[in-house]
């Protein structure tokens, strides 16, 4: 099935890159099928995510001139002819990478180090954030929506729900299990990510985590789901974990915050023998020599989560916590009104906020209940 | 049970450090029991590893003064009031460091992280190159020794043995039970620990290991144990990892040198989502950054073997392999000649070798079948 011939010559709203703080709705071209795997679906709720912020924020250059998002849920409007899994109509939620599905790291469970994925939303490939959009792979990157979860909950299956689940689940899978009940957690940071693996780590049986950040809104819930919070601004937090622990420090560190002062601050807290898993973007050099990890016994991970190949595993746990997620989503507005989402976003006036590209006039507030 | 008078007296021959190429062969007191934990122990063989060069060389410059060594077999000669599970007479194998063996690290099964381990022939305690030693928490430290193994193998149990199993075990349990028989394993250096740990590769499944050393006679034996030599004089090890894993690298490696420039190679040639197992004496700063270990989705670990808490684990693995170490210690000399041995083990002369400072006045060669 392809486009027919009336909707090559159409355009869209899309809201564009152009460099720190310049970005711009735009009209573009109706995206079109380009290879037998590709779907285009038609947007109806597109999120912003916190790693959006990089090069809005001008921490990252990429070059200019893509649609921005990687978050989406939709429904599909054609497929390409080889496309298996997913039919127009069917209602979808994209992972935030395109991957193959069949490769030798898709098989092993690392779809993210597939040779062909790519993040949608930067120079490689457009995203989201617009009234349509090109899905590569979409056997593989495309999911049917799951009954009964509604799309204000569900777009955190896109990226950050699976990303906090991995973080939790290798952070866990170092130790014994026997010992993973009793294990004394420390989190740094507490975004929406973070939050969402507090959630996770007391619903996988965590008994202590300790949350740290230096936002009060966001420690106040991460104590609602279950977190000992702790103040980077007014504590001390080695202290705090120190008394905590008999002297030695936590046993694992999930690291969600992606600074070098952070990876600091979690390797100099862990106990010996403890586990620092970093789901942030690490973009600098380490904090901590050879010698350093030798005399400390460490275990280190990172990297991108590979959100395809963890989704259904993902999903089993997103289903059971749900309850805990109304509100998790704290605004909706049109798409019109994205370039004032980022700011506000970027401000942290809004938690976590999705775009509704069709349907809606007027923002949507929500409230965490 | 107490020294008896006349002991206390009474002095022995002992190695001891003086500095860089400086040790030498001295009367000290005879050992006696301070603690009512301790031991007094007769050595009948004391080993020379790999890291008694460290000071031998001067690339670490501990206070001089003490006895080197750190693998013994023995035998108990006394023992202090609340020692419970060895007793004069005994044959004992001693772990090359003190543990308390029930305190958090202990129950854990890292005692080499345990409050009160301490490494033996070090300037904070006395080793085994001598003809007596004390063994400071004799009950968690000292072995019985084990029916059917002669002593020129089980002094590997001391210390390099179960080295090398730790090292393989980490590096397999990082992967899913399913993956690891299928997994390609590289292992940077081919001394007595990385011998060890080819053998223990194959006898946990491992299908292919390629063994990376400049020395010829390692790779030759290597080989013979079922790995696939690389030699770095002469081969691109990058190239030859490619070919064999369609361009990938290799799933893990296990990094036994404890050299910057290893876990550099080690680095750059695994496969995305691979595992650095490093349990060389890492005492460099680290040769990648944040943004590597992001891009690469590594897991790496480091540290010290906990001997104590894997003695068991390791022996039954060692008892099925113990075919394969005939000649693996290849030189026996008196403890009178210990400084021509050291002399010998730094220019490679020898694989590994043992003192024996009773009823041995000349040197013993062993070749391996």
């Amino acid at each position: 099935m392809t486009p027919t011939t009336t909707t090559t010559t159409k355009t869209m709203k899309a809201l564009v890159f152009f460099g720190a703080k310049d970005i711009r709705i735009e009209d573009r071209p109706f995206p079109q099928i380009q290879e037998p795997t590709d779907a285009i679906v038609k947007i109806t709720a597109a999120c912003l995510c916190g790693s959006d912020l990089h090069p809005y924020r001008g921490s990252t250059s990429p070059k200019p001139g893509y649609i921005m998002g990687h978050e989406s849920i939709s429904e599909v409007v054609s497929v390409g002819s080889a496309v298996k899994t997913v039919k127009p109509g069917d209602e979808v939620i994209a992972v935030f990478t395109t991957q193959c599905g069949h490769c030798f790291y898709c098989d092993r469970g690392l779809s993210s180090k597939c040779d062909q994925s790519v993040v949608f939303g930067t120079s490689a490939l457009d995203g989201f954030q617009a009234e349509y959009a090109r899905v590569p792979l979409a056997d593989a990157t495309l999911k049917l929506k799951p009954e009964g979860i509604p799309d204000l909950k569900l777009v955190l299956m896109c990226d950050i729900f699976p990303t906090a689940f991995f973080g939790v689940k290798n952070l866990l899978n170092k130790f014994e299990p026997e010992q993973r009940t009793d294990l004394v957690e420390l989190q740094m940071g507490c975004g929406p990510v973070g939050l969402l693996a507090i959630i996770i780590a007391k619903a996988l049986g965590v008994k202590t985590v300790f949350a740290v950040d230096y936002v009060t809104e966001r420690l106040k819930l991460a104590e609602k789901f279950g977190a000992i919070p702790i103040n980077l601004k007014t504590e001390d937090v080695d202290a705090v974990l120190k008394k905590a622990t008999d002297g030695r420090g936590p046993d694992g560190v999930l690291e969600v915050v992606g600074s070098k002062d952070a990876l600091d601050t979690a390797f100099k807290v862990v106990r010996y023998g403890g586990v620092i898993n970093s789901i942030g973007y690490q973009h600098s050099d380490l904090p901590f020599t050879g010698l350093d990890c030798y005399l400390k016994n460490i275990i280190l991970q990172f990297g991108r989560c590979p959100a395809a190949s963890l989704f259904d595993e993902s999903l089993e746990v997103f289903k059971k916590v749900q309850g805990l997620l109304d509100g998790f989503v704290d605004l909706e507005l049109p798409l019109s009104s994205a370039v004032e989402g980022y700011e506000l976003f970027d401000k942290q006036g809004a938690r976590k906020l999705i775009f509704r590209p069709h349907d809606l006039t007027e923002p949507v507030h929500h409230e965490h209940k």
